[in-house]
């Protein structure tokens, strides 16, 4: 397999050295439920959004060890030989399930679970998180700023403000928290996303006039193209636009200044020289907190890049992968659980479930115990389960993978923060929008 | 060419739309000068370092647009079939120069400077801009952080808090910053970095006791590995890590609680134990702030995580690519700008030096002109070139790339940093370390 495919060693070293040791000692073939879960959201969140599962199952697929990985390992001295030879057929043959993507999540919710032998399920640890931990900081933030714009279209524009590879999957993050589109052309390919994206500064400034280059957009575009108007001077730029593309023009972007001043001032503008249907978009900075404050404001589309990839003042989510439960030197599976100062975690296994009273709902319940026991919990009738099955017996569920997964989970976050209680869509600082209640069997 | 290899569509779609238009009215082959620079640092840091130009050149070789790319390009129509033809046998046959990786940058500093037709310019834009902004984020914060350790080493192992690909840029831009290794296997492997890593506190909990755990871990491992003690209770971990691995033991790590009062403790307990070469390691969401304050516990090296991946606060940095010279319809170079709000630009290609007064720098000179002008400019003795060329005539200067590459800017920014005035390294908040003097020629 290619080099540039394999997924394997975006991990850090301690899971191959854990491995190593235990394929010595034999506990490595232990049975193991490990499980994704955050112990806060971020200051004042009301909820997160699960994003990245899809991602993940694309990069199991591919997590395999090439020969010149494997070469690095042995090299390095980083494994045994032994461990060489066992990585060589290495394929996860368990079970992953969690919440859904565009799912909402609160502390403590099990997102994902992942049940295995130890040594399988501990190599992926990294990985899953990188995944999560990234996409769902990106998904959380979108779906602010997309309640803040109301009705009106979000677009990413934001790949140039995070690495290359993240600007892919911030793309991909953005639509599920509820955007529209994305400048992000890999992303468009990758995923088959609806693609935006019309000229920048330089283009108006590598002309030798504005015309010229309003001009030549118009020749290669058409007039439904968004011109920029805020190179020079706006107000004689929407002139110039309508002259050039005549009152069809399709839409005109402002990227600086007070944008709903501008805005209104544009929209009058263009109003006035009969370019009712040109559209507005503005794109400057943009947070959930600009979009708020534009709310009023003349604006059809908004652009928003730098808050969006880097999640809005919180760039990561805090995801751990704990181990939850164990075989024993019997055979038995033990609940287990570290106990770190402010780090302690509830031992076993987890179900999650979500409560409604009239169609609202009012808990998140996270249900600990034994395999067998939560195979025998039963459910209230309002209680919604909340684990889909991602990967059963090493086989994935491509239905969960590629474009209608991703725009199923796009449906699903309207869907589930439609379903919480309206305090979940302010802005202001405040708790979970819903509590959660463990309950350890 | 294989699909995972190429780059090119690592961009926003505007880059293509923008070529597609220039192509049809001739203004593609426009000679141009575009420049990557910030206009502010994050809010009260005293300097920026430079990272991601090796990987840009990187990145740069695999700038072709693979058959599936192109046919991407043609089915949404998102530019002519005259440019698909033209795309065929894109290779950017430009000069790139610019501040050398781990060189310190301040508001306006003209990072990289890209001379080329406008249409192999322009399509570079946001896949320089994604390597740049997020690379020197990481070693920006990277350096605050070797600061504030003294002469501790510092590690990355943040590769979980970010994506899976930005974590293998973190590793590297940790090191350009002064971090000395990284958990990262893939960034290891790509680049020839120090890898660390030893066992998780899931290691402990797999087995049936912790004393079982490390002698798993002291077996595979050696008697040189490092312990994780704070499982369950970190004196008995520490009585029992030294009973089973002897006074030879490596090193314990911490990773909960008040580290300084831990640390302290734990060295002492060890001393008594006779293990008085036993290393400690502390690893619990560390920033600059945290390990300035850890300066007097007895720790002896720090992992870093979140806060590293995260860029501390600031997770990208601002760098623009803007267009500061084009040739006109007659061939004659000229300056230009936009005169956005808040986003004028000072036109003009662009010189910059560094001047000296007794060893120390006082100020960056940024000094702006025709090619003309900078080539027949004298700067003064004290002041030195920060120019270094990248690629001239479409060849990249391969001594930019690679390992040694990441050392040799690993060791400038040390260097860089000792010739600043020691504001420089403060954690308060405050101006630039050294004003920046623009000069229009």
């Amino acid at each position: 397999m290619a080099d540039e495919q394999t997924t394997a060693l975006m991990t850090d070293m301690y899971e191959y050295t854990m491995l190593d040791a235990a394929l010595r000692d034999g506990t490595a073939q232990r049975r193991c439920v490990f499980e994704v879960f955050t112990r806060h959201l971020p200051e004042g969140r009301r909820y997160g959004v699960v994003a990245g599962t899809g991602r993940i199952l694309d990069a199991l697929e591919r997590f395999h060890l090439s020969d010149s990985d494997l070469a690095f390992l042995a090299d390095r001295s980083i494994v045994s030989r032994e461990t060489i030879d066992w990585l060589e057929h290495f394929q996860f043959s368990g079970r992953i399930s969690g919440y859904r993507e565009g799912e909402m999540f609160f502390p403590n919710s099990p997102i994902l679970q992942v049940e295995g032998t130890f040594a399988e399920c501990v190599l992926l640890e990294t990985l899953l998180l990188s995944v999560l931990n990234y996409d769902s900081a990106v998904a959380s933030a979108a779906s602010r700023m997309v309640t803040s714009a109301k009705d009106r279209p979000c677009m990413d524009m934001g790949g140039r403000r995070t690495n290359e590879s993240a600007a892919v999957a911030a793309s991909r993050a953005a639509i599920v928290g509820g955007f529209q589109g994305t400048a992000n052309l890999l992303a468009a390919k990758m995923y088959d996303l609806p693609a935006i994206g019309t000229a920048a500064h330089c283009f108006t400034l590598l002309h030798d006039s504005e015309r010229d280059a309003f001009q030549a957009q118009i020749d290669a575009l058409g007039k439904n193209t968004t011109l920029l108007v805020d190179t020079y001077n706006i107000e004689e730029a929407v002139k110039t636009a309508v002259e050039v593309a005549g009152t069809e023009l399709g839409g005109v972007r402002i990227d600086s200044g007070d944008l709903a001043a501008l805005a209104q001032r544009v929209r009058n503008q263009l109003d006035a020289l009969g370019a009712r249907n040109t559209t507005i978009t503005v794109t400057n900075d943009l947070d959930e907190y600009a979009l708020a404050s534009l709310q009023s404001a003349p604006v059809d589309s908004y652009g928003v890049g730098t808050m969006l990839v880097t999640g809005s003042g919180a760039p990561t989510c805090a995801m751990v992968y704990k181990l939850e439960e164990r075989e024993n030197r019997d055979g038995v599976m033990q609940p287990v659980a570290k106990k770190s100062k402010d780090k302690a975690t509830v031992p076993g296994r987890k179900l999650a479930y979500r409560s409604y009273e009239y169609q609202l709902a009012d808990c998140e319940h996270v249900i600990a115990g034994s395999e067998e026991q939560l195979n025998a919990f039963q459910p209230q009738d309002n209680w919604k389960d909340l684990f889909v099955t991602y990967v059963g017996h090493g086989q994935i569920d491509h239905s969960y993978q590629g474009h209608d997964a991703i725009m199923n989970a796009h449906r699903h976050r309207a869907e589930a923060l439609r379903e919480l209680p309206i305090a979940a869509q302010s802005l202001m600082k405040g708790d979970p929008a819903i509590p959660t209640e463990t309950t350890v069997l």
